[in-house]
């Protein structure tokens, strides 16, 4: 499989060409990732003028190589040893040793002080900015990225299937949040694939709440958003569910218009769709409803190898969407005071023909009440 | 409360002031905290001339503020509206309204893009570098942190005694990580200090090891670190265990060796020592011992809002230790394929007079067969 991460190098050496620099210097681990296969934490790739001239520059042992995801078996990699400091150092010099005039590094991600650093090492080679080319990359997966994202997606579903057999009164936030954490791991995720929330009664419908101890109780509603991380590739899944016999009917009014927004954003997503009217179809639900104060900014973003990626699925979003694009749909509403409702599934961007957006989280999301 | 850290602006202040400065804008989360009491994850800290000029800006509604810490009452607070996007590009150009000429950022922290954005908005600003300078103001901690280090470190103790009760042999280095987690949060920590680390046999003793689906077997060495945050407070401690009744002659006696280093370290603590001489009093013993070459780097390092804080304990490292600073001491040994032996306490520097170095990580150093 090395030969996929091989031809995503090609693809940024063009890029790279036509903007003028014959090198590139790739520091955010996602897009090492994305190029080079799993690699440590502080690995810097540098991109050469071919492919026998890439170089994978790290300080950890190779032991300190993630064993989750593949590695790229034909890329060169160089283990810094001892208190040899920043492998992008190293990588800068290196460029500079090689007659390279133009070096494009990633503006936004390295930090003032690090990128003089590199000026300090080689002061004679012209720094560019490379901007965000790799990601730009990232947004249209392939197959086997989007067969991660299912099996992560199967996975939390399996973990919050649990979750809903089980007794839920009088547990906590924390525990029910790393009850599901525990179980993602038991069903093969490599970890969370973001910090869990689980959000009951006032909290419920707060995006990225973090849990407390406010235990369960009857009449609640519980919100909860979850994801895991399988070979790196992280997806997200959003569910709120009543506690007790019968919703109350201000629960259902809102569950029923939350869900119908969702429902709007799920059908707007097709190849070419405008990612603002993506947004603006669920939104709009929920503003004709009287809650355009009660809304997030965002009500959907991409994911893969980090859970917010590009797309996002905001007002101002310029951009459309691609086929094998994933992304997020979560509109919610949350009053202050009283709790709310959110529904987050992952879904992967595909044409009419093959059967439109493919849905990957696949819990049911009618209103249970538990 | 909040004069505290008032009382902590005012010396970052004097500091600014003298190196000339009338402004200082604190980017980086542990620093803000420092200083502002518990703020939401992408809050900014603008230092003016004067305490009533000091302004934390963020874009999350309030609530996003974690639960977990105290808040500094006295202090203003701006949270920026919906897609106001950067709250340090919103803090510069209120700097640059208030005809500040010189602004210190934290050059270490903000990214070359970031920083970009921060000229842009303020061309006739002059940005200059703060360099660590709020780092080094957190090294030496008051008694209220230093007492929410020993109740993490308590409960890091009490997780830890739990999981030695309970039955390990067939059990994944990931369930055992999971399960201490777990016990961290029952027994009242905000979570996990870092990603509990579990290495079984040929994986015990490595430094940073992520746990994997190894299960324990009778004879192995287990080796566990792990630490609680308590109020925003990261401690750490680290303990080797043999699997089965009787350990291997090599165990017991790599494990003596590497006891005999951790004691010469901890000694080795006190205010007025040279950070690379307590390095040096541990590693001495494991050099001689042959073992040069499977020594970590660092053996010891300054805990506290981060895991990972100054001072470093390293054979380079320059500086004194004072009176007042948590360290841990973690020396180990790792024999590639065999496994190793790993020790790691956090102990505050203090006096002589004030009974020397104390030890917040109690759980018995013996040997323990389990």
């Amino acid at each position: 499989m090395s030969e996929v991460y091989a031809a995503r190098r090609t693809r940024l050496r063009e890029h790279c060409t036509a903007g003028g620099s014959a090198a590139a210097l790739v520091s955010r681990p996602a897009n090492v990732r994305y190029l080079a296969g799993t690699a440590p934490h502080d690995a810097v790739l540098l991109l050469g003028r071919s492919d026998d001239q890439d170089l994978l520059l790290c300080t950890g042992p190779a032991e300190d190589r993630p064993a989750q995801g593949r590695v790229d078996e034909t890329l060169r990699v160089r283990t810094l040893t001892g208190t040899a400091g920043d492998p992008a150092v190293t990588a800068t010099g290196l460029a500079a040793d090689r007659g390279t005039e133009a070096l494009a590094v990633e503006e936004h991600h390295l930090t003032v002080a690090r990128h003089r650093a590199l000026s300090a090492v080689a002061p004679r080679l012209h720094l560019t900015d490379l901007g965000c080319a790799v990601e730009q990359l990232r947004v249209v997966k392939d197959e086997e990225e989007i067969s991660c994202l299912r099996i992560g997606a199967e996975i939390a579903d399996q973990a919050l299937g649990e979750l809903l057999e089980s007794i839920l009164v009088g547990r906590t936030e924390r525990h029910l949040a790393l009850e599901l954490e525990r179980r993602l791991i038991d069903h093969g995720a490599d970890g969370p694939a973001f910090p869990t929330s689980v959000g009951t009664g006032p909290h419920a419908g707060r995006p990225g709440h973090r849990p407390t101890d406010r235990r369960v109780e009857e009449g609640d509603f519980l919100s909860v958003c979850l994801g895991a991380t399988y070979r790196g590739y992280r997806c997200e899944i959003g569910r709120t569910f009543v506690i007790g016999t019968s919703p109350a009917d201000w629960q259902i009014e809102l569950y029923d218009l939350v869900f119908a927004a969702q429902r709007a954003g799920r059908e707007a997503l097709a190849p070419g769709a405008a990612c603002c009217d993506v947004d603006r179809a669920a939104r709009q639900v929920l503003d004709s409803a009287g809650h355009a104060e009660h809304l997030p900014t965002v009500t959907g973003h991409g994911v893969g190898l980090e859970i917010a990626e590009d797309p996002q699925l905001t007002p101002a979003a310029m951009g459309k969407l691609d086929a094998c694009v994933p992304v997020t749909v979560e509109p919610g509403v949350h009053l202050p005071g009283r709790g709310g409702v959110r529904i987050d599934d992952t879904l992967v961007v595909r044409p009419e023909a093959d059967g439109g957006p493919e849905l990957l989280t696949i819990t049911t999301k009618e209103l249970l009440a538990l």
